[in-house]
């Protein structure tokens, strides 16, 4: 019946496109912003209404609640842990995994090395390591994970040259190569890329097209597994192995995560306990209170559709958001370099409070909102948004999204100090 | 970050189509029409690579076996049962529900009722009875529940006027309204919509544009639903109701599904035993094999994605697939009427002789493939074909996709005599 999808959908389509000329009110975007039921008894007929309703109504059950004792909290913590192991559905007993050196480059003041490795039973996992002049004199250093963000890859965070000439998706090299910031800094940095993209990708290698995420994460999902868990499970054999080199001072591992990068490090610092600091370098959001609001419907009647389903995760937001896993990292460092909602930040602060380390937590708002009066407070989004309000009322400043090199690398050199 | 998705990939796109004049093997579709590894060691770089790898060693766990005993085969059908109740997550103790019969309208020959039932907390659903003369005089009639196809709905299958003048998608009456065709021939006929579509739509009222089925799918998955669990829970709480109807003969209850339909048809037929038949309207395939092998690029270098994500149930082809679900029906009456791969037929027809009953399952191709020399006999469809090819070779004639009344009746009208 799939085929049929296509063939019966055209078919509808042009047989109500014959019917459009007829009767029934005109519609207007700004009468349906939010979804209502119209009911006396409040029930829905319309499907949307009745699951963004029944949306509404879950409560996360591993949610951060800010009654909580310091003892209660670390209770919480392990169950955010488990539930989090269970989502991401990790293969079992892979254990150790091969490695393989493919090349070493001199580069000014560093060296790029290309390794690969070979978790599970049919991926190679190509990644780089920048090193720090001094890396092989014996003395362990602190070591960054980084995690790149949509469209980019390991090599545009790396500020090398694209593996296939029609890749890329490095833009400013100062403000998206933040793994050559870190090794210009001293640290020890290895650039993985995302599942799909860049040396993962499949035929955009020869038309330079944007990267098919959502056929990868489709395959997954129908197989019980997810992009997300897929992803983190890749970084998480990376940063095993990372930590059997010589020169990667274990008590000093920092995940730093871009844009679609952060989902990975919030999975990692939750499953992980041994990483030490996370560079969280986007701004903070709750996804389902978002797909909650975001329902003001475009001219042509449809309502925004969530994220791509790169971002589905089946039953996630039953059990947290984004913020409830920052707040779990606690009491390990995290800085925030691209701010969101205050009621968050404060949730977040809760719980490092708590964790008695309240200043391991560190957030700074776009330049734009960094005046408490040019930010927006509220404790709900209203309902019946469009995403442009979305990322004014959540203090978004899309166009100044890029690595903050200059937040970062006073608070890291700082905190790695300790 | 969500947000971000969209900024970096556009961001990405722009960048790469400025990279694209650039050097590197032109792109022939010919030449990558199936997904090879390309390495000694057989391991993919490509994530697209991996999941595909990964996706093809899958042997589902409740597949059908031909070479099980009569009795291994009901210890089997036990097994698919409690795998699909897993799979659908109905929710638990939700009773008898409510109902209320909202209109009664005379027509030629039968009677058009409307009802809404409420199940769960916030769902009102209607639907259509049609009910043949007579159906009050105290006689239990067989009576047909009729699941309608992508871009249709209850008063297109039943022949009635649209509920919002710009919905429809009724398309030919005599070749689309099983319904009217069901209670013309003395059948009692309940009609349902599938959700998001008719009257269960959203704004598609006022624009009349196809039915936005992925966002409701999208909202059930994030929170460890999907659609066709939600779908076929609404279905059984209408069978339920069905069942308590006095002129409805519980002996001979039928559920006819035509094309999307036939998957709530095979949820319905495999948790509910208590269903006499089933008209399964549509090709019959294997989705897992179809998403193996149709891999062929378009020419802008993307693989076909696999149908909407309406049709996805994580993990379920783990579990089984549409034919193995066809054959846990055994040994009760079911007519396929358009065909598909002889090799799933045969397989089928094995079941039923297993189940004592060979002459319970019926079956007919696509006129244009019912010559046994005009259809393809393959054991496994090979790698790398794309849409056209794929229904080519499972024997599937698009433009001949309708209600196939005139197989239906002739056998149905029989097999309710026994």
């Amino acid at each position: 019946m799939k085929g049929r999808v296509v063939f019966s959908l055209l078919f509808a389509a042009l047989w109500l496109t014959g019917r459009a000329q007829q009767d029934s009110p005109a519609f207007q975007p700004e009468m349906e912003a939010r979804i209502v039921s119209g009911r006396d008894d409040g029930r829905f007929v319309s499907s949307l209404g009745v699951v963004h309703n029944r949306l509404k109504r879950i409560r996360p059950a591993q949610a951060f609640r800010e009654d909580m004792t310091a003892g209660e909290m670390k209770v919480w913590q392990e169950e955010v842990r488990a539930a989090m192991k269970e989502l991401m559905h990790f293969p079992q007993n892979t254990g150790p995994v091969e490695a393989r050196r493919i090349s070493v480059a001199p580069r000014d003041g560093y060296v790029v090395e290309k390794w690969e490795i070979f978790p599970g039973e049919e991926v190679a996992l190509p990644f780089l390591v920048l090193l720090p002049e001094g890396y092989d004199e014996g003395k362990k250093l602190p070591t960054v994970l980084c995690i790149p963000g949509s469209g980019s890859t390991k090599e545009a965070i790396a500020g090398e040259e694209a593996v296939y000439p029609k890749l890329g998706g490095g833009g400013n090299r100062d403000k998206a190569a933040m793994a050559l910031h870190y090794v210009k800094a001293g640290y020890v940095a290895v650039a993985v890329d995302n599942p799909a993209a860049g040396e993962m990708c499949d035929l955009e290698r020869y038309t330079g097209k944007g990267y098919d995420y959502d056929i990868v994460a489709r395959y997954l999902l129908e197989t019980g597994w997810s992009y997300l868990g897929y992803t983190a499970w890749l970084d998480q054999q990376v940063l095993e192995w990372m930590k059997s080199r010589p020169y990667v001072n274990r008590e000093r591992i920092v995940v730093s995560g871009f844009s679609l990068g952060t989902e990975p490090l919030m999975v990692l610092g939750v499953l992980d306990t041994s990483i030490y600091a996370f560079v969280y370098n986007d701004f903070l959001c709750r996804t389902k209170e978002r797909m909650e609001v975001m329902t003001y419907p475009g001219t042509n009647g449809y309502r925004p559709f969530p994220n791509s389903i790169r971002h589905l995760i089946p039953g996630f937001l039953c059990h947290f958001d984004f913020p409830d896993l920052v707040a779990a990292l606690a009491p390990r460092y995290v800085i925030c370099t691209e701010g969101g909602m205050d009621r968050d930040f404060g949730m977040i602060k809760k719980a490092f409070q708590l964790a008695g380390h309240p200043e391991r937590f560190v957030f700074h708002h776009y330049p734009r909102f960094s005046e408490s009066e040019s930010r927006t407070y509220l404790e709900r989004l209203p309902e019946g948004i469009d995403r442009s309000t979305f990322f004014r009322l959540a203090n978004v400043d899309p166009p100044m999204h890029y690595f903050k090199k200059e937040w970062v690398f006073p608070w890291l050199d700082e905190v790695i100090s300790y």
